[in-house]
């Protein structure tokens, strides 16, 4: 850190605005300001110049505080603007009453980017989101790019530039790597450096976005993909608020071959509402947030320690064959605990390969035709680790290898350690587990390249992260059909359909429907219409027809209906006055193999998202669901079919008879067509049930066949169209 | 270690039997022998002498090979018998054709107990278990007691002996501790003891039990019980090969008031093979695993970490009051992950009571009402932590307390993580989560007995754990109804009833059933029967009666039932010629709200357990059911069924219409009491399904009613009557 040589105090003019790129100034400054700096070293405001001095930035840093007129025997300057030379970034730190005029410094003093410690912001509430909304729109009229607020700032190990309050970076040391960081918890930084460094596991940029009301997560991951020194991009995600730069950010790591994986907070209900109480922000139902990840060929991981233990498996690794991992080890017990996990999250453990048998056998070892190949320790030793792993990486049956490794990691890496460390170039993952506490094993797998982890749940769940990974799927791109466009513009300028309405609308995106007619509560009886029927109410407002009364199956004939369109009719009058009755709906009773239930809605994160699951009481239960962005297309539909465990048995599983998944497919595809011009005719459609029958037993052509449902149009959301 | 002074070599007489107790010998022996000693330091067989002198054991050691007169300038004896002094416990390594002639010479020479080493026994196929069979039956015929084999061996801390060739041992210390380990594998050991020293965490006692032919888990882990030195005891299980030793310990740790936790290998169908072919048992149902645990008061985790990171939270704990947790952090972000995880397992974070809102603020620390209490960096010291903690532990609202530390855990131990330490002995648990790599803190907390936890999984797991602890169950004694007794008397001697005789044991054990009438094919139709009727085949060989068009429902009248009563039979006869048919079935449709199917079976690990779940095609997709030991009383049936999630709708949940759970609970108590006489009359047992009706609308005092079922005798189990 040098101390400027000539500084232009008190200059107080407008600066040349600072032109070098965006990423260079955010990431790689030569030169930085700490607006705020304290002489009182143990506060907060006191940290950043002592850390870029402590762990040597090599730029220029202003010091920046009315205050003061020298700290620390360096001049400080009492406003940026008289600074007088090109800021590339601005630590800015000054309490929220004095913010605004910082940033009107910043833009006129030309800093091209401002990092934004303070807080107070879109996270303590609705008038800290006012606040901030005001902050970003003064940057953004002055051209001055925002990190935060609520930001603990920067941290390049490579140049190094420590432009943060972190503590971690009280450490003697800071280890670089090659993996950056880009999170929405600023404190995880800190953790992730600190766990990271005593694994000899470094990165190479580490980026607390804060509450992200400018540079969003999607931007700055695209600095990190455009980073030669970053191999791996990690996410830290408590929400998602600019889902579009996340998917450009996704598209361009695909194409560099950069691999991005991403730590989600929000598992359970409370830990949803936490993250909104702590950023400010709804973190969504997590199905949502995994089906975009996936969609974007973002892997996921699911335990905190994976974050510091997958990224290496990672490194420069392509997409995976398949899914089948082979386990060797030298220790029976911890073989089984890392393939017990394995198991679990439903990757195939495979058996060895006929020519692993020889090529041990050659070793004096027999390994049997257990399910993971145990070395025992005759084995631990180079020649047959060698031979082992070298077999099975060739094998085209495997996808992935685990070696794990017993009590010599501890006190012999000579035997079974360093052999395993060769193959972290391999053409496909090896990694590892150690089955003791073996902390010189561990530095020498990390520093060789090989993923070496500390528990066979994290093992498991890297390798079920990489195993499941997809590259970016392309999301089909079509018109709403003008039949459905016409089936939406509904006269009454209501924001929700009525059966029919939605049935009609179903049927035009291509659908298979039920036939309905329509009949007054006291009118004539549909004539052409084949008994036993359903009867309903038919309302736009009334949700759950059947808990008021408003539903008769297996109505025999055209007196019993009669007598039931009253009865329907009364019992909805009574129990809901103020909704709108449309008249009384007749159908066909429809039989067939199983009720699904479709979805499509407008997720508030990630967008339009269309949705399969199993209909009836315990849908709700389990939650046993398959969601995408929409659209899909039919045989992404299929793959959806395919995750739902409760619609086994339509694909044949366990005897049962194979239902029409083609026809309903379709279906599915055909509804999330809803989601043109980004969902914006309606927020939430619902066929529940779709009733799928029997493979070959359709009937008319008709597989599977909405027989209810409801709409909810974007009236109010379509201010522009 | 002493070398004996006057070794009494080649004397060849038999000693006075070793009469000390058998704990003593077994984990605390006054003198060991090693048998199959080895010149190779480097052999396994070289290694357990080295690690007793290096360990220092103050006892006895004697040394026996007959290839060596003296091994590292030690005598050497040929035989155990020619040592002539009394042997507390011999160290077997010798190969499996001599090991018959060692436990002869052990038996002869007196030595109380006898831990071999040697592999190739039940492990290793139906050859060897042979073998073990007559091993253990040649040492009890003679009073010697054995452990394993394919024992690894002992290890006892605290004396120290070290009777083991476990390669952890080549460490320089070996750390105390008051938790014991009793393990089925082997390398499991090693790998507690590598990473328990790392975190300054230690074991009294570990035991490798091996294959069991004698000294089984139970038996070994009573032993700890009783013993003054050990606080925790903690079971790896892969199987259970002697459920009342564990049950007899169970009752005698929860009287002493020492906690017992297990890991179980075995998530998942491959973990379970494995477990299998690595020690020659079957782990069985995991799901009936977990219900024997929990029946036996022991508490489970399901993290591997967990394994030495949850017992100081246990130590000297008594059962938890309820479930409700409260977590303090430095560190937004720690603190929501590990809320986060708490949520997933359903655990109750609570908000923090009025109180500590108060007594914070008396520190100038506004916490507001998040569901998680942020002292923020502010709050990062001694006398916030001291007044929270302390609010916290006397709130009658929380349970248990997590405290999250930040980077301050790293480097400056003194502000949150020293004044954390002083709550070890607190009346409820007060435990941690460190969010940096913090070693000098977990050091810190460790030493004081404060569980920490390095992930925010295992935190969560091993909290889950202990606040769903429960005492050992007691279960209620009956003798099975005479009535039923007499239903399973069946004449032909058939080993399964058919769907009339099982509903008639049902009846007998006091299970409301539908009626019955049973008809010939083609003979007259019961009068005294109300149309619609169901219609099935009746017969004891045929499982799946719907499948070969053996069942029909909605007859409406006696001309139906006539041509669908040949329909049946025809169909039946047609599909499964070879099975006896028995007449045609006809009964009354009943309807509910709600399918349920109970059962019960005799399981090979854990003996009788009753299961109940939802009925239908879903339950076997989701195995969303609830298992407990057989019997349970109508109350711990009723906490079965709030188990069950898709059971959730008939106790009212979402607005369903609530069922007659009552009546469900006494038929489930009921089934469960064919465990009378440890299930010696029936394997299995099943009602699938039973109807249960809408509460207060049971028919005839009948809320919950058995509509078929099927039984499985056990005949050819029986014996010895």
């Amino acid at each position: 850190m040098n101390a400027p040589t000539a500084p232009n105090a008190g200059s107080g003019g407008a600066q040349k605005r600072d032109t070098r790129p965006l990423a260079d100034c955010l990431l790689r400054p030569q030169s930085v300001a700490i607006v705020g700096a304290s002489a009182n070293l143990k506060k907060n405001n006191g940290r950043p110049q002592r850390y870029l001095a402590k762990h040597g930035y090599p730029g220029q840093v202003y010091l920046i505080n009315p205050a003061y007129e020298t700290l620390f025997d360096r001049p400080c300057f009492p406003r940026l603007t008289a600074v007088g030379r090109p800021i590339d970034h601005a630590y800015v730190m000054v309490p929220g009453q004095a913010m605004e005029a910082v940033i009107e410094d910043c833009i006129e003093a030309g800093v091209r980017c401002a990092s934004v410690f303070t807080g107070g912001y879109a996270e303590s509430g609705p008038e800290g989101a006012a606040l901030q909304r005001r902050l970003a729109a003064k940057a953004r009229d002055g051209g001055l790019r925002l990190l935060g607020p609520n930001s603990l700032g920067v941290v390049n190990t490579r140049l190094p530039m420590t432009l943060s309050a972190n503590a971690v970076l009280e450490r003697e040391s800071l280890p670089a790597g090659r993996f950056g960081l880009v999170s929405q918890s600023g404190s995880l930084i800190g953790a992730l450096v600190s766990r990271g460094q005593a694994r000899g596991i470094g990165f190479s940029t580490l980026v607390s976005v804060g509450n992200e009301s400018d540079l969003s997560v999607g931007e700055v991951a695209a600095m990190l993909v455009a980073d030669p020194e970053t191999d791996v991009i990690t996410l830290f995600l408590e929400t998602l608020r600019d889902r579009s730069a996340l998917e450009a950010m996704a598209a361009q790591a695909h194409a560099a071959g950069k691999p991005v994986m991403a730590y989600v907070l929000g598992r359970s209900e409370l830990g949803r509402s936490l993250a909104q109480s702590h950023t400010g922000a709804l973190a969504g139902q997590a199905t949502a947030m995994d089906a975009f990840l996936r969609d974007m060929g973002i892997l996921r991981v699911s335990l905190f320690e994976s974050l510091i233990e997958t990224p290496p498996l990672l490194a420069g690794r392509q997409l995976p064959e398949g899914r089948r991992v082979a386990v060797v080890t030298t220790t029976g017990g911890g073989g089984a605990l890392v393939a017990d996990h394995l198991g679990e999250r439903g990757l195939s453990v495979v058996r060895p390969p006929a020519e692993l048998q020889q090529a041990l056998a050659g070793h004096g070892l027999d390994i049997g035709d257990s399910r993971i190949v145990d070395l025992t320790m005759a084995g631990t030793r180079e020649e047959t680790v060698d031979a082992c792993l070298g077999t099975l990486v060739d094998s085209p049956e495997v996808d992935a290898v685990v070696m794990v490794v017993g009590s010599s990691s501890e006190f012999y890496p000579e035997l079974a350690v360093k052999p395993l460390a060769k193959w972290a170039r391999a053409a496909k993952p090896v990694v590892s587990f150690l089955f003791p506490n073996a902390e010189r094993s561990l530095a020498l797998l990390a520093e060789a390249g090989i993923a070496a982890f500390r528990t066979p749940e994290a093992c498991a769940d890297a390798l079920d992260a990489y195993l499941r990974w997809t590259p970016p799927r392309p999301r089909p791109v079509a018109p709403l059909p003008p039949a459905a466009r016409r089936a939406l513009d509904h006269p009454s300028g209501a924001d929700t359909l009525d059966e029919q309405e939605a049935l009609a609308l179903f049927s035009a995106l291509g659908i298979p429907t039920v036939s309905c007619r329509v009949m007054d509560q006291d009118g004539p009886v549909p004539e052409d219409i084949p008994y036993p029927v359903v009867v309903k109410i038919l309302s736009p407002d009334i949700a759950h027809k059947s808990d008021l009364g408003g539903v008769a199956v297996g109505v025999p004939d055209a007196a019993a209906l009669r007598e039931a369109a009253r009865r329907i009719h009364q019992a909805a009058a009574a129990a809901q006055p103020e909704a709108r009755l449309n008249g009384i709906l007749v159908q066909p009773m429809v039989r067939g193999l199983a009720e699904v239930i479709v979805g499509f809605h407008v997720d508030p994160l990630v967008g339009p998202v269309v949705m399969v699951g199993v209909g009836g009481v315990l849908a709700e239960v389990y939650q046993d669901v398959a969601v995408r962005l929409a659209p899909v297309d039919r045989e992404e539909a299929l793959s959806m079919l395919r995750e739902v465990k409760g619609l086994a048995p339509l694909f044949g599983a366990r005897g049962h008879p194979r239902g029409d998944v083609d026809a309903l497919a379709r279906s599915v595809a055909a509804l999330s067509g809803l989601a043109a011009d980004d969902g914006a005719a309606v927020l939430e459609a619902e066929i529940n049930p779709m009733i799928v029958m029997r493979e070959g037993q359709e009937t008319e052509g008709r597989g599977a066949v909405a027989v209810d449902g409801w709409v909810r149009l974007a009236r109010g959301d379509k201010s522009d169209g």
